[in-house]
C-alpha cells in the first residue's frame, strides 16, 4: 500500500519494535508491537520470527481486522490475533506491545498481580496490574492467540478495570501485553511495567508483608500526570519511548 | 537572567541532571536536580517532564524561594516545592536531587530505613538512612509537594539526625531525596545511596539477622573522610558526580 | 587442514565462541563451543585457556572422534572429551556449547532442574531442563571429562528425555552444556537457557509454591515453533545466535 | 624514581587499577591496587581519592615497606598499610587489590564466608573464601589500616589456610582484599571473587540447604588448573585481568 498514512504507520511500528531492543525488553525475536489506523481499520505489525537487526520499516506486515494480509510478503507475528482482539475490545487504543521482559514475566509465571507499591507505579498505572489465570485447555485447543486476547478482556471486565488507566495486563504463565495511544505509547507502558515489576519484586522480598499504597497517594500521583487536573509536564503527551 | 553566576548555576544543574542518566539513576523523565545561589536566593531546577536527551542548559528553570518563575519559558519540576522546603530548612545545602532509582526506591516502598551494614555506607553517610512514614491524607489534600519536604524535615528532627552528615532521606511509598554542597554533590549522594541500598538488600536476603555496624567502625570510616581529622584523599572535596 | 569445509567449520566455531562473549554468557576464558563435520568425523573446538579477545578463527583446534589433534598447534579445550561423548551419543547434533553462565550455574550449584514455568521456556525447550547428580568419585578419578559426558547421557536416558527437544543439561555443582544443529544453535540454546534460568529463579523466590506449566500450554508453544505443524516464523531455522 | 623497573611497576599498577573499572568492580574512587618490587622492596599504589578517569601512570605513589613516600607528589591510598601488612606476611605475593565490589561486599556485610559451591569457584580458589570477624575496637583505635591486614593474616592462620591457593579474604562489615603474582593477578582474583559471590548468593537463595562441594571435585578442578599436574591452558599463566 502506497498510502502516505500507512507508510507512516509502518515506520512508527518499526521504530516501536526497535525501541523494545533499546529498552532491553526483548532478546532475539521475543516480543512484537503493532499499531492501527482507526480510520482505515488497517493494522501494521512486526513479521514473525525476524531478527530485530535485520528488520526494515517496509517489512512491517499490513493486515485487516480479520487478520487477512493486505500485501504480499512476510507472515505477521504469530500473536497477531491477540492484538486484533485487543483493538476490537479496547476501542480507544491505537498501539499494542507484547514482550517476555524479565521481571514482568516473573510475575506472569508466578501468576501474581503487580500490586501498586509506590508512586513510580502510581505515576503511570491507576492501580494494580492484573494477571490472568492460565489459559484453559479448551482455549488452547481452539483459536489460541485470539483466546489469549479474550482472556485479557475478560480479566479486565471481571475486575472492573478501565483499560484507559491500566494499560497493561500479565497473562498467566506467559508474559505481558501493554497498549496505548500509539505503538510508541504501548512500548513506553512496557518499559514502565518492567521497571515497576523489578521494584515490586525486591520490595516484596525485603518486606513480604508490604501492602498496596492507599488510594489517596494513588489518586494524587496518577492525577498529577493524567486527566483534566494534571499539572505535570509541559502540556504535551508524556508518553514516549526512546 | 544574563547574570554570569546564574548562567553557571544553570549549567551546573543541567550537568547534574544529565549525570542522573549516566549513573543509571533515572529512566525517561524520572528524577530532577536543582541548585541554589544562596547570595541571590535563586534556584535553578529541571523543567517538568522533558526528556533528558532533549534537555539543554538554558532549559533549566529559574525560580525564587516562593516558587515564582523568574523568566518566561518551561514549567519547573512538579517536585519544586519539595526542593524549596529543603533549602529553607537545611540552611547549608546548595543542591538537591530526587530520583526513583531502583534499590533506593525498593526500601522506600518497603518503608524501611537503609541500615548501615558496612564501611561502604559509613564512608559517606554517618548512620542509617531514614525512611519517612507514608504522607498523611491531609498533607496530600494540602500542598502535597511542599508537605513532602516538611515530612522529610520532620523525620530528621524527630530522629535527631544531622542533615550535614546524612545527606539522604527515603520518602515512604515514593523514592529518595538527597542533597549536598552543590547539584553535583546531591547527585553523588544519590549514586552512593543506590549502591549501598543494593548491597544492603542482598545482605539482608542472605543474612536476615544482620545488624547495623558498631559505632566504632562507623566513626572510624566516616571521620577518615569527613571533618577536621580526615586523612582520606588529597585535601579537596571527595564529593563529585561523574 | 586446507579443506574448504573444515576452514568454514573453524570459522563457525570461532564465531560461536565469540557469541558467548557478546551474549554475556562467559567472562575471561570460561566456556567453550565446538562443532562437528559429520561426513568427515572432524571436530573443531576452542583452544584451552585462550582469551576471547586474542582468539582467531585459525586457532580453533581440529580433533578426531578419539580426541587426537589433527594439526600442530594449540591444545584443545580441557572439556573436549565431554563434547566428544555428546557427539557420540546424540547422533543428530552438530554443535556443543559449555558455559558457567550466571543463572544456569546457580541451578547447577543448587542441584535443581529448571522447571518449565512459562511460555518463554516452552517456546524453546520441550519440558524441564534436568540437572545431573554431582559426579561420582570413581568418575572423577577416572576419565573425568569423558565421564561428565557419560553422566549427561545417563541422566537423559534415566529420565526418558529426547535430546532433540531438550537441548540442554545442567551438570550438578558445575555448569551447563547445550547443543544444536550447529555451533551457533548450541550457543543460542545457552542464551535462552540463561534467560529462562533467571526468570525461573525470581519466579520461585516470589512464589515458592509455583509449579511447572500444564502439558497443554507446553505442547502448544513448543509445537508452534517446532515440528511439522509449526506456524511461527518465516519457514526457516529459528535458531540463531547473534 | 627514574629506574626502568619502577616505571614499569607504576604502569602495571595503573593498568590494574583501571581494570577494576573495566570489570565494574568499583565506582567513583572505591578500591585500590598495588604491586611490589621484591628486589627493591618498593611498592607502587593508587593515590588516595583520585578519580579513575583522571588517573595517570605517573600518579602511582611509591612507598617503602614502612609506608614512607619515596617521591614528592600525591598521598597514597588510605588503605596502604593493609597492603604492606599483606606483603610482609604473604611472602610470595607481588600484587594486592581492595574493592567494595557488590556481591563480595554483600558477604562481607553478612559476615559469611563464600562457600565453594561449584567448579567455577574450585577452578580458581582451593576452598571456601573466609570472612574475618568485625575488627575489634582496640584495633580501630590503634593503627586501623595496619590492623586490618593483621586481622586477615590472623584469620588465615587460625583456619589453617594457604594464601597461595586461596588468594582472597573478606573483611567483616567492610569489603574484599585479593592478591596474586602481580597487580594484574590480584585484580583477576577480585573479578573471579565477584562472579562466584554472585553465583553463591543466588544458589543459597534458591536452595538454602546447599553445602560446599566434596573435596574430590574441588581437588579435580583446582588441580586441573594449578600445580605440577595442571593440564588446562597452554602452559602459561592463566591469571590475567582484561
Amino acid at each position: 500500500m502506497k498510502d502516505k498514512d500507512i507508510i507512516k504507520l509502518k515506520e512508527q511500528v518499526y521504530d516501536a519494535n526497535m525501541a523494545l531492543v533499546r529498552h532491553k525488553l526483548v532478546i532475539f525475536t521475543f516480543g512484537n508491537v503493532s499499531a492501527i489506523d482507526r480510520q482505515k481499520d488497517v493494522i501494521a505489525i512486526k513479521p514473525s520470527g525476524v531478527d530485530y537487526e535485520k528488520l526494515k520499516p517496509q517489512d512491517m506486515v499490513l493486515i485487516d481486522m480479520d487478520g487477512n494480509k493486505l500485501e504480499e510478503g512476510l507472515n505477521p507475528s504469530s500473536d497477531t490475533k491477540t492484538h486484533i482482539e485487543l483493538y476490537r475490545a479496547f476501542e480507544n487504543i491505537r498501539g499494542v506491545a507484547h514482550t517476555h521482559s524479565r521481571y514482568a514475566t516473573v510475575f506472569a509465571q508466578a501468576i501474581l498481580p503487580i500490586k501498586c507499591l509506590g508512586t513510580t507505579h502510581a505515576d503511570y498505572f491507576y492501580g494494580d496490574i492484573p494477571c490472568t489465570e492460565p489459559i484453559t485447555d479448551s482455549s488452547i485447543e481452539g483459536d489460541y492467540e485470539k483466546e489469549t486476547g479474550v482472556l485479557i478482556i475478560k480479566t479486565f471486565k471481571s475486575l472492573g478495570l478501565d483499560y484507559s488507566h491500566i494499560k497493561a495486563c500479565l497473562v498467566g504463565c506467559h508474559g505481558s501485553f501493554t497498549w496505548g495511544d500509539s505503538a510508541d505509547d504501548a512500548v513506553f507502558a512496557s518499559a514502565i511495567l518492567e521497571e515497576i515489576a523489578m521494584q515490586n519484586l525486591y520490595t516484596q522480598l525485603i518486606n513480604p508483608s508490604v501492602k498496596s499504597i492507599k488510594n489517596t497517594i494513588l489518586d494524587k500521583h496518577y492525577k498529577r500526570k493524567h486527566g483534566k487536573d494534571a499539572y505535570y509536564g509541559q502540556k504535551r503527551s508524556i508518553y514516549r519511548a526512546k
